[in-house]
């Protein structure tokens, strides 16, 4: 089968306007919502099976929560919306000109009438790929189970280890970037080594772990205001977090991490830097910048193709003058101005451009921990927190998966303990590290 | 590294017996325990972080678990006992002359002056090692995430499939093995297949799905009496199973399942057929069975070495007349005799032969649906069924696991649907079957 194929007509006749949504996450299951009531047939493509609560994930890497709590399986979430296909299949490639999309491995292709491109990104390693193996970034529910076995392992090799030195190198975790995922990140493993882990061990204080997080900039969560970064900052280190600003990581490697001048042993390193976009959005032909994002038009289809959009964290979208910000709330008001204005375009109505309504930006850093930025009001320490706690709680797709959270971190709350701590995958305490 | 070296002398001086357990499963662990308040140092070894709680590995194979629920790290379980040093490693040889066990990897080695194995077992392929990757069993977490990915990647091929008798291969599912596991297994797939994940597809009519059991004997459950055997196979009929008996496996490939004369075209198969004991027993130079076990005096000691004990699935332990079956509570029981005859040694007094004490044995088939077997008196349905349920919530480790595996029971029980429907690992729809 190599010619092309439309593939899902589940209402053949008249034949509608045929929407793909390539993604499933915030974004594109936003605009296939969108067009819940439209006169059209959406296949939503995604390489899973689920939408992935991505801001939730390190906790997943912390041993906090199951990948099965933040997970929703994409069918499920759609399984009312009759006009929408749900596909599990790679996009190779995009003809934008023939309008087809075809899909690696089965030599298939889709057509489409419309295409809604939501494909999220990677971290990104500024030109050494080579690190990633050693530095494992956080975007999918394997990346958190190896940050995972990393860290758990650690502290397993630690407590096996004869040298001091190698031992102090086993007991030190660098995490690159003071984004929110890193700071959530930095944040989360205090805790967890001094108080979770304590008495697991007979060898070694697990009190001595060092956390080091290392940001080029000069401000952690470079999003926020600057008060709301230096009070981050100062939170970090009341929890033992070493901060260390303006670092711009050179080496990375199997037992240490150079920055600058300066050397770190360590053997776990975990990247959260820098955003790189999925290779698709090079496939359109559009402007990109220099991250690879697609410059798109205000209605964010791209220049010369009404009819294709790209949203999400691969859509370079300028409203009132700002770059809108690669996150959950943006990329959900994306998918469904895009979802709305294909809607718009089929009545015969004019589209209207995406505005982007910034609801607030909240970061926990640790227990009673966390800043929030509303504009014209900020918020930091308990009450941030127990806000930060409630509005993911609430935007947690599923009953079940708010549920078992809560209980997660209600467990975790009152106990000090971390309940999903599995190692999964090649266990060897001796792997290199 | 390559000298032997005595690992955890937390307890220095003066030096305390070592006593080295293999295997952090139901018997390591209760080993462990039982030696609790004896003068001894105990290093527990396992392979992995985790205890796993195996009766319930099935339902995380059918997503109705994620794994955090049906583990607790070894540590953890042992925290408190302070003389006991919990070790992640992999055992490459063992000298019962010498009192040596190798470690994999590190070249490290640990001496001993009692050693309990219990390394529990994989399934047996029959002389057929080849078929392992084409029918996964059940034996640890990974291979529960593994059936887990190929039953629900089954339906997503079967959508996206354009022949019907390929399609139809995509929705037949066959289970090898009609043991606890497999009955179970085979259970627990109808009420998935036709209620829970019956309105996620647009194509296909997951109510087809055929689920077929293999059992080479004359009957299903063969440890349970005839008439609960009969029963389970007409629990299993109803819920539209089906069940072949006397029906030997002779081929397996990647499209279809040889049964003697007929070929049954299928991708799924799961294999819960046989058991087939750790490598580890043929390293002691002790008597074995057929299927690798080692032959144990009444102690549960191994012949001309009092200081080597075998428990659990490697043990063949006859009791009574008959073999004690390889169940956790048999496993158990097996723990808490070799460690309770350790700390007799010590204290001068003598040894005190294993007795298998039979608690009754209960096997879940389906929603309401169960068969139990206490000797004198038997169960069946509705009330064998919450009784399964009940005796599974007891035995698991940990309040957290407790609770969140009630919590998604609850939600199972009345929504029919599965939380845990997350593939991992490599999910393209095109992958070979």
């Amino acid at each position: 089968m190599t010619e092309p194929v439309t593939i899902p007509v589940a209402h053949p006749a008249p034949r509608r306007p045929h929407v793909v949504i390539i993604g499933g996450g915030f974004a594109g299951l936003q605009a296939a919502r969108a067009l819940r009531n439209a006169p059209v047939q959406v296949t939503l493509l995604d390489r899973t099976n689920h939408h992935l609560f991505q801001p939730l994930l390190y906790q997943v890497a912390t041993a906090s929560l199951s990948p099965g709590d933040i997970i929703a399986p994409i069918r499920w979430v759609l399984r009312r919306q009759q006009n929408t296909f749900v596909m599990l299949g790679e996009v190779s490639g995009i003809d934008v000109v023939s309008r087809t999309i075809s899909l690696a491995g089965s030599g298939r292709a889709l057509t489409y009438d419309y295409l809604v491109l939501a494909p999220g990104g990677r971290h990104s390693y500024f030109a050494h790929p080579e690190w990633e193996t050693l530095a494992p970034g956080l975007k999918s529910v394997e990346d958190a189970a190896e940050l995972r076995r990393r860290f758990l392992l650690s502290f397993e090799r630690a407590e096996l280890c004869e040298d001091e030195a190698e031992r102090t190198a086993y007991q030190t975790i660098v995490i690159v970037g003071g984004g929110p995922t890193g700071v959530e990140l930095a944040g989360a493993i205090p805790d967890i080594a001094y108080k979770a882990l304590r008495r697991d061990f007979r060898r070694i204080d697990t009190r001595r772990t060092r956390v080091i997080l290392l940001e080029g900039g000069d401000r952690v969560l470079p999003a926020f205001p600057p008060d709301l970064s230096a009070r981050a900052k100062r939170d970090l280190e009341s929890l033992g977090v070493e901060v260390r600003l303006n670092s711009l990581v050179t080496e990375v490697h199997g037992d240490r991490v150079g920055v600058g001048e300066e050397t770190i042993r360590t053997h776990t390193v975990f990247w959260a830097a820098g955003n790189v976009i999925s290779p698709l959005t090079a496939l359109l032909g559009a402007p990109l910048d220099r991250a690879g994002r697609v410059l798109v038009e205000p209605d964010l289809s791209i220049p010369g193709h009404p009819e294709v959009f790209v949203i999400g964290d691969a859509a370079h979208v300028v409203c009132g003058g700002r770059v809108v910000p690669g996150v959950a709330p943006a990329a959900m008001q994306q998918g469904r101005s895009a979802g709305r204005n294909i809607a718009r375009s089929l009545a015969g109505n004019a589209r209207v451009p995406f505005d982007y309504f910034n609801k607030g930006d909240v970061a926990t850093i640790g227990r009673h921990k966390a800043v929030a930025d509303f504009g014209r009001f900020r918020m930091t320490g308990r009450f941030a927190w127990w806000l930060w706690l409630t509005i993911h709680i609430m935007y947690l797709i599923g009953f079940r998966n708010r549920l078992t959270v809560l209980i997660e971190w209600a467990y975790a709350y009152f106990t000090y303990q971390r309940g999903v701590r599995l190692i999964t995958g090649a266990t060897r305490a001796s792997d290199s590290g």
